[in-house]
């Protein structure tokens, strides 16, 4: 590309950051999308250029990967029950030691990589996120519900120039912890901030109305086609989270919620900085 | 261009945004690059942009060809002697009147319409620029140089997040007004402000060995050369205050002076968001 | 006067400082009262040492008679409908120059003679004026009236220390300028600012019965009985916008507002700094 | 007095207020001029009035008289040995009430009435004044020599607009009190402050080459010329301290010290609001 | 005692400290418990010691017994009517030397002794305390009664780290001063500083039902047994105005007060900082 | 123990918390004495009182036991030389997980159920620790050495109220990581902070004379002293590098260090808020 169409393409980015500048953002990084070091480099480079042209960019990462992966090497099996994780206190050390030891210092540090300041915290930092056991059909141990969310910290870390990195590890009333799922986590948090926008990084292109067929991609997703689409059955499996999540968000006063494919280079790029976008966006 | 290629190009901006950011650039717009309106809104976008990603904007500007026009319609001749404008007392007034009243604030109102923030100064407010009578061989008038830069007021506006706008226009000692050269007033500003960089919007390409070859473009030159330059009289005409200014500016602590073409579209972006530039820098 | 006489009348002034300190107070310089040097120097002294004893001074000025003086000089006539002036764009650049370049520095400039720190402002700065085309029944071309006044640029320049002295030159949606009432402009002002109170500098004595004798004037006025002045038909001419103004500033929240003679030296301080004041106040 | 001669006395004082505008002042206040109510009003209604156009108005009370007159109500005399007072605990605890309890909450108090705002403070609050006893001759019992002075206490009143008034009771390192000479107790605040002047408001004209002689007044004293003045014997009893605390405030980087006739009506007005002044400075 | 019981006990006050810091406890020190010196000091160290872990410390003192001693030096009785003084001008004059000049500034000292910082204020200060001519079947003179409490001077006090310490001296609308009943004065701070506590040091062990019978100390009274109380006659003579101001004080917002004996060692701290407390408790 | 000696105890204190107030002390809290639940509770509890006095508590902690452990479980050997772990990348995985994300939130967590605020923090967030790998005799993988300390994330931290807890792993310029031995990490920690006090809690009394007899516990160690000391091998193995980083610190500007038994229960107010203090202090 030559010098001048690079100058033309920054050039036209202005409407878009004037947009956003000074706005909350919060993005739920899901560890489906973490494991190419490339993709990662790209997904880290526009976080540092959002924060960098004035967005407050806050990072929820998930990291179910990563702790199967870990619990392996420990001869324990991932039991997942209705999507989550059955968590005993055995496993609760891993998530917790994987999530907030190892893929939250990994983000900071990636971040730090591209010239961020970043800082990694989770539910315990400040009190954060203040959960209870959650009400569940079945006894999954330490799988929580968030109660509550202390913004202190991570409105400390915004106004000092840092990206606060956030994993979905809770503290109970008397300190016990709990495994959260990140999708809520993230929703949770963006509500309390009352952060502009919500971004899910994920492995699908966005909501589809065949989820084999990409063609099927819905752009745009008002909040009351929603009840209508679970009715006709179109939203299934791992997408309910999410689109729940969206929905809560936006009821909480976020004002668009996004669910993007990370596996595209520069989507965040893609889908604040252009025109169309290139997920769902729900309003 | 398509949204991928964009992207990157966006993604690709990050090391210049982070090289810039927090930095004060000083800006000389030329009254002879400003009289095409699409240029200027090429102009104009860049300075919001720059000062969008963090960067601290100041302009200064020019306005000759404005002044002799209006002069014109007066029926008074604009007179010229060594490059400088006989300015009694009614061409002051005109002087004051075109470059505080029209030049000066069409610029400010452009930026606001490229949704930036904008003041409109003069070397009066805030006793800005005091001046007193230039010491010439041939009396010129209210031709003036600058005797001290009070920052006082640039420095708000920067902190408010404006962008200054600042006419060639100066006060001496007991209110009298003086019509100073805006290619030293800008490299004044700029030493005064402690100012990273110093760039020129002006009509030629850049410093050429050559004036009448833009292939004989120097793309880089060290303080040290330019003696050199002078000596083989490869330095003439309007190019002598504006090098002159840039050589003193970086000796009064300012870290490179650009001297662009201001007829090519975005070419701000052009030489500081890409490696090689477009003019001549000199450090 | 001897010392002692100096010094009582100092001591004296305690009260009313103690009354107006810390207050807002905006005055309209008209251009009408402008022409004498002399007492405009008693003007701009009065106006220093308000601000110097803790008044927060905002000026807007008018300046009709120069831009009728020079579009003269232009060869092109002054058009008055309705007391406005018809303004076409060769027009509207002329009432720019003139106002924002011209009349606006050369107060600033005074003001800094006087030891007071200024700053020259008018409705682009900082986008403090917006505007729409006015409308009237003829189209006097770009005659506006303001719809919204943002005052952020006024209070950071009164909290820094500075007198703002505002031109009524404001700015539509799309960047268009128009040309404002400066009467109703302060009021505008004013209002938006909060102030206490509203001074007109004017060449007459203030609000008379008989405008034909000064003995009529009408030291104080409340706001009920302007309407029966108005049945009376006591209230004409070039005074209908100035008490318009008056009453409209005082349904905002102002708390009086003052028609003063400007040909009167030191006509502020008199209005404010003693018993009587020396024309209508109007409350 | 007519309207037109008081505005122009108030607009003649705007150089006289621009000069000490945000300085520091320290003045003493005798208590030998404290006795005539209207006298005291009038000192009084200068200090609000300075305080009011932005002076840092510091006073330092004395009240000899009023202890002594209180000893002698409780059948204990006043014994005076080189213009110092013998001070047992039973006359320091009379000192203490006497200053700390009624003349400077007298003092508070009128200010006040003024519509001031104002503290009284002691060398005891905040520790702002520390002490030892004085290396005398003969001893005297609680008469103390200030070892450090604490400006944090006197600073906090001034930021927070208040005037502080200090009585001269100072503490020692064990909390024992002392009873410490006004006029030294000024110069030691006026240098620890940095203030720009130092008055006294004494029951004479100022320094007299003949004391008997109003009209030898001395207008202006360099430090240089006091040696001599000294040497001819022309400066004697409580001149003395005066004028040693003079000389060592400004030695101590205070710009002028004053002694002025107290018992003139706005004697404080006169001094620095006025070319002559009305008492000695010494610079 | 051995270091390890030192160290349980100092790990054990944690939770009352959290349970104090930061909120604002204003306690009336009465002069009747003034004259030991050793008590003193131990009330004096815990109100040091309760600033330094951060508890906004407020002090009003009485001072009945030295005024009245005072006034016997000066062959002047005390008169007391209904348990309250009569105060001419004569006694005013003496209750505010000893009052402000000496209980008050002598406190001041004692805190610093013990390494704190602290300012001796009264009602006149800042106009803090505004007062009118106390309405009684009997004209008592200068006895007053509190009609507004500024606040300002002593949040400022608070926010720079100082203890104030408070005499319960007022003054009128024109100046004139007041003697004003120190446990009134005491909960009408409490209640304009919103302060969470308020603890009367009395010579007694709190409230009792029988007060010849220490045994029959009330531990913790709720606002509504009061009532009760009075009518079964079990609250009498002095402890009338102190039970008045707590109920007044509470209904003001005040969480809890407390009537505790300021004879026992360390009375503060038994009350604060250990389960159940050693006077009356209020609530 | 009864009341009234717990008072005195509290009372008691005030010297030493008036000593530490406002200070920071930095605080190595070793792996080796975090087993016994009971006993962290002690540290945490004055830990968390420590803040709440005033003291800006940093907390440095180690976890080799957790780490040995965790390996132990993935089969892995934990290898030393030199009291130095080998740390191949899958052992720094490790060491990342079980610092930063167990041992390091599981201290957070703890802090928050005494009812403190807490952050747990490690070298890679905001750039805290930058590192490079450690020249040593042998390649030991990651092990690194600390070449910067940037602290602005942990003043941060101690401004807002935060009891920053800090993991020793470190970030290279590339943004490897690196393990850091935790006690040389503490000095350099201290030393940036410019703390006043560093702590060592460790498994033995102090230093010895005689390792295996406490009774030759060496209460005060001047710098002077330890030279000799050295020469005279009275110190070894762990010691040397605790001692070594006590030293530096000191010749760094840290006024003392202690090395304490951190098996003594309040082992942290026995040494600072006591005459004698329990272990050796250095200084």
């Amino acid at each position: 590309m030559d010098h001048n169409e690079v100058a033309k393409v920054l050039a036209e980015s202005l409407p878009y950051i004037q947009k956003y500048r000074g706005k909350t953002i919060v993005i739920k990084y899901g560890g489906s999308v973490m494991k190419d070091e490339k993709l990662k480099g790209y997904v880290i480079n526009d976080l540092v250029l959002m924060k960098c042209v004035g967005i407050n960019i806050v990072v929820v990462h998930g990291g179910g990967p990563f702790i199967s992966s870990h619990l392996k090497k420990l001869n324990k099996k991932s039991i997942f029950i209705d999507g989550l994780r059955y968590t005993d206190n055995e496993t609760m050390d891993v998530v917790q030691m994987v999530l907030c030891g190892k893929v939250n210092k990994d983000l900071v540090n990636l971040i730090e990589n591209y010239g961020g300041k970043s800082i990694g915290l989770c539910g315990i930092d400040g009190n954060m996120l203040e959960a209870k056991k959650a009400s569940l059909k079945m006894d999954l141990g330490n799988v929580g519900e968030i109660v509550n969310v202390n913004t202190e910290i991570i409105n400390n870390s915004i106004e000092n120039g840092y990206i606060p990195v956030i994993s979905s590890v809770a503290r109970g009333n008397n300190g016990e912890l709990y495994n959260i799922n990140a999708d809520t986590c993230t929703f949770r948090i963006a509500a309390a901030l009352k952060a502009q926008n919500l971004i899910f990084l994920t492995d699908v292109p966005g909501v589809m109305t065949d989820v084999r067929d990409p063609s099927t991609l819905v752009s745009e997703l008002k909040l009351q086609d929603i009840a209508k689409m679970y009715k006709d059955n179109m939203i299934k499996g791992g997408m309910i989270p999410k689109i729940t999540s969206c929905v809560e968000a936006i009821e909480s006063g976020v004002k668009s919620a996004h669910i993007i494919d990370g596996r595209v280079p520069h989507c965040l790029l893609l889908e604040l900085f252009s025109k169309k976008g290139i997920g769902t966006m729900i309003y």
